[in-house]
């Protein structure tokens, strides 16, 4: 059951694509204040446990800390960091009573889930203007199944979007990417893709190709597609400003740019120095954007990856001329007029989201609507203006396509990567923690940059993370500018990236089965322990393991180190190791606590009682995998549903994309 | 066994205190290559722990990264820092064969433990002037043992100093530091100390009081020692430069300050603006700046904690000259000249450590020495001049002293607590992980800013942190200005403190005596487990567990959320819980793994098998502590030495100190 309350006069973001009537009365659960601003608070039991709010920080129950949905470009992931580049306000308190509560509301929103009181939940923003949902349910996956019924299905992408990617800020040229290509292929590690950063542009111009580096890339293209590789290219929100650059120009002259509060074009700056932001939140301007996409699509290229798109901004021309401003002050007058934390300070503010007294405004419809009312919808309307321009360009073809920045409502266009993480040992676990969470708004196609975007990797946390992340839908190995070479042929013991990533082809075929169950029937493709065994206190507790589709249980290993871990089992399950040398161990635990031993170079998951998984042989590419000749793990006389379509077309609910499997015996 | 080679000239440091002679030939285990700089290279077997390196960053195995021995104050310890505030370059390879390293060079060392290649670890500087002393063992306790034996007893507190002591940031007057007085004693939360940090002097000014806000220091010091509550004021590296302020000027005129190439007085600024340093490597210097604190000594005060000493430099007078001259470029040249990332760098590189071409000098001896040759002994050698300095004023009275940068040889001149961490549950681990390699490097009276400095608490990361602090040494609450509130009678469940803090009191008459067995035996008071079960594998591999004394095993919960936690029992144990009630649940497990129930308000310790813990009544303050009636847990028949003195007399080898607890009943 669902009720819609409306609160003043919302921002119609288009997160909710069911017609629900609007409720009457007062929500039940709590209190709604609208006073000051708009303010629901409710008690907290003892044993409540909070779910949600999407890419977060922190763990898979998000008590005790407060988290500000404000799309941010951050770069430093610490425990203390309370907004991310996504905006999710969806949340299910779950314990003796059980509710979910979504608050459409795209400006700044606060939730302390027991962080000031640990018995009490506050959702607050500065203005009372939203729809807030609330939702009852049986359980908590209930709840979630219920909510996702009413936002509509989640991106499907293509097939090969399953396989391995590579990345790396940095790659220039195609001989660059070349050399990559050759080190994967020439070592047999598999791969699918290679993803190309900023580089590619020409003066980080979108749509346009530095053809020095790229001297035929229609023909490029093709030659990596023989190889099994596709290329999928960045492109950034903000269009740099550049007389005799085409974008740039006409979307000055359609006044398809955000604007001043005086009608001018509002600039700031990013990679390209001074550029515009398309405003896309204007029909016309999100079209005329999607448009633009064509320019790649045209030379063979099948998936984008957006960025920068919180927006991201270096500085504003007005922040940068106070701060000159500021220096001249300071030049002119004694050494000691600032101290260097305020320097620092001037310098910090340069960066970072725009801010209320900085009137940027967005053009929706008739209404002029400033940017800080609607902030948290621009990465989402950016890429909502990708995918809607690729529909229109080939309508009946999947194309790979994901965001930095989000908002619930963003799921049906695309996926998410979870930003500029860091290689360290503590932002595995927070993958691992995040995709939950995401699933649970919508967002399937997701995973974070393994091996870790910023710091210095080691063989081993590359190692591990990719025994975790070869489990998610996105699977992609991306580092910095500045940082270890982090390609998996660079390191000493090659073989074992062939084999941990061989696994990931290997299952495939389960894996993308799953996510189409998921994504064609409203399901998480990962969950939580607790959504399976509700009744179970530690499942309750358990954020280091995670249920994927009906069959399986993942444990990662994630300390430095460790030749095994600790593992809760709720059930009976069969403990599966993929050892280096391509033989599969099985073995069955009891329910309960167990301690397992998990080599460097093994992937380790659980077949819960009475199901099987469906397990190819290794491919070095996702085109060269054999679904016909499919290995069962699992349990004597259980049955897999298996979902194999096309990979490509839209053609999702064909009967003949299922296919029953069944082990041998009895169960 | 202990072979000490020599290279070039090495810089005397006064680490070691034992005359070893110099060994012939070239060290077993690798390889030293002397013809750039210095490089020991050795093999790491794949079984091979590598132990060590003090206040280092990441795990009790330093397996697997980079670390650089660097005394920086450094204010995110995030996971991918290389330097912290110490320099600790001793370490233990553990394996097949074991052997200890210890480097005795003062300026900058790294230490790559199997990062660029997983089989290799390698040490290595820019100048091959220093001494390597090479240790044989015959396990990695018995190579601890033996360097402890030959760098000299460690510091000895006072038994007030194992009390509670509460500190914070922004504490500036008398009245201030009365209210969190009340607060603790209106709660019967105990504690023994008030931190007194910079605000306490006038304008930051070393060995000044501020005279408006502290009106009759020495009466104010009187009144909270009634209370049983000592006030330990910080003193910081740097003598703020200022006519008319007779520390300043008295430096000044003995030329007893670091010095510029041109002999004149090195400049920096810190908090209290401009700054001279006081020139600690030379004996001179060393012994007028120890004189300073009998200012604070002359008013009662019994402890001091020595801070901003890696130095800490917020700019030099150089730096903030070529910044502003950059400036005004900038300033006056196109918007765009610089970009904001360079304005970034420009303000970045004014703090930080001193840099070669910085030409700051000591005067050691007859002998000029650049300061980049010995920067890691500023700390160590500040804080023996305040130790040196006490001695003399007070010769047979022990005082609380501890310091944030540091080098082997320091420990035995005081403790050090191990500075800025934040209020992350991941350093609460990263605590309990440096805990045993400062103990291996001698410093035995040491702890973290229990709740952490920076960010913002939460009730339940206290609890659980102070759960884990009670068991060290130094058991102090510290937090930054500017992050939420964190004495313990400010959150809603102050019982939960009161109870978790009393554990500590009840606990000291078995923690003091522990410390006092390490310190005279030059044992460690806490312990990897795998230095007492050196054979068993997951010992060696246990990274949230330590030894504590020879009786208990300490395993507190530090995930949020968490009603308990996996703990490794090598062997049989007696679970003890500290109720809230009061009441003490024990319970036998046996060997092996266990999920353990740990409730927020509890405090967990394990017993080994045939051992006892004398357990003491709470109390409010260490004074308090009636140590006639002492209760026995732990196993029958088992018997305990207990150690007891006076406490601030440095007798310590007095035949009366020690007492023979046993527990009734047979073993």
């Amino acid at each position: 059951m669902i009720r819609k309350y409306v609160y003043g006069w919302p921002f119609e973001t288009e997160a909710v694509t069911e017609q629900i009537p609007e409720a009457k009365g007062i929500p039940a659960y709590g209190h709604v204040d609208v006073e000051q601003g708009f303010c629901f608070t409710c008690r907290l039991e003892a044993d409540d446990v909070v779910y949600g709010l999407g890419e977060a920080n922190r763990g898979i129950n998000k008590r005790g800390n407060l988290y500000v949905s404000n799309c941010t470009d951050c770069t430093e992931h610490t425990e203390e960091l309370r907004s991310l580049y996504g905006a999710h306000n969806f949340l299910v308190v779950s314990g003796q009573e059980s509710f979910g509560l979504f608050v459409d509301y795209p400006a700044k929103l606060s939730f302390d889930v027991g962080y000031t009181r640990t018995d009490t939940l506050r959702i607050f923003c500065d203005r009372a203007d939203l729809y807030l949902y609330v939702i009852d349910g049986e359980s908590a996956y209930d709840i979630v199944r219920q909510f996702r019924g009413i936002i509509g299905r989640s991106y499907i992408p293509p097939r090969f979007a399953f396989g391995f990617g590579q990345s790396r800020w940095g790659y220039r040229t195609a001989d660059d990417l070349r050399r990559v290509a050759d080190g994967y292929r020439e070592n047999h590690i598999p791969l699918d893709m290679l993803y190309m950063d900023i580089d590619y542009m020409r003066d980080y111009k979108d749509f346009t190709l530095n053809e020095e580096a790229f001297p035929d890339f229609p023909e490029f293209v093709r030659e990596m597609k023989e190889r099994g590789i596709r290329l999928v290219p960045i492109i950034d929100a903000g269009v740099k400003v550049e007389e005799g650059y085409p974008v740039y120009e006409e979307g000055r002259e359609r006044r398809l740019f955000c604007q001043n509060e005086d009608g001018s074009d509002f600039t700031a700056a990013a990679w390209p120095g001074a550029v515009h932001f398309p405003d896309v939140l204007n029909p016309g301007a999100r079209q005329w954007f999607g448009d633009q996409y064509r320019f790649l699509i045209d030379q063979g290229i099948e998936g984008f990856w957006n960025d920068m798109n919180e927006p991201s901004i270096f500085y504003t021309k007005e922040r940068l001329e106070k701060f000159r401003a500021r220096m001249r002050e300071y030049v002119d007058g004694a050494a000691d007029s600032m101290t260097v934390f305020e320097i620092g300070d001037a310098v910090g503010v340069l960066s970072g989201n725009l801010r209320e007294d900085e009137a940027v405004y967005h053009q929706v419809g008739e209404e002029r609507v400033r940017h800080d009312r609607v902030h948290n919808l621009y990465g989402y309307n950016m890429t909502r203006a990708a995918a809607e321009g690729l529909a229109r360009i080939d309508p009946n073809r999947r194309f790979l396509l994901f965001s930095r920045s989000s908002y619930i409502g963003m799921h049906r266009f695309s996926g998410i990567w979870t930003g500029g993480n860091r290689s360290w040992w503590s932002h595995l676990l927070l993958n691992l923690k995040m995709m939950p969470s995401l699933n649970m708004c919508g967002f399937l196609y997701a995973g974070a940059d393994l091996g870790g975007f910023g710091a210095d990797t080691t063989q081993d946390l590359l190692l591990r993370w990719l025994a975790f992340g070869l489990f998610m839908p996105l699977m992609r190995n991306h580092s910095s500018l500045g940082t270890r070479v982090q390609e998996c042929y660079q390191f000493e013991d090659t073989d074992a990236f062939r084999h941990v990533i061989g696994v990931r082809y290997r299952l495939i075929p389960y894996l993308y089965s799953e996510y189409m169950k998921a994504a064609l029937g409203n399901e998480m493709y990962v969950k939580p322990l607790a959504f399976v065994y509700p009744q179970d206190k530690l499942a309750r507790e358990t954020e280091d393991q995670l249920m994927l589709g009906d069959e399986i249980m993942i444990a990662p290993v994630y300390t430095q180190n460790a030749s095994g871990r600790y593992v809760y089992l709720p059930e009976e399950m069969k403990f599966v190791r993929f050892l280096r040398n391509g033989a599969i161990s099985e073995k069955i635990l009891g329910a309960g606590h167990h301690y397992v031993e998990i080599a460097l170079d093994e992937v380790p998951m659980f077949i819960r009682r009475g199901r099987c998984v469906p397990v190819a042989e290794p491919a070095e590419c996702v085109e060269e995998i054999d679904t016909s000749h499919l290995r069962l793990l699992g349990y004597a006389g259980a049955e897999h549903l298996l979902y194999e379509d096309d990979g490509i077309s839209l053609d999702y609910e064909k009967t003949g994309s299922w296919r029953r499997l069944r082990v041998e015996g009895a169960e």
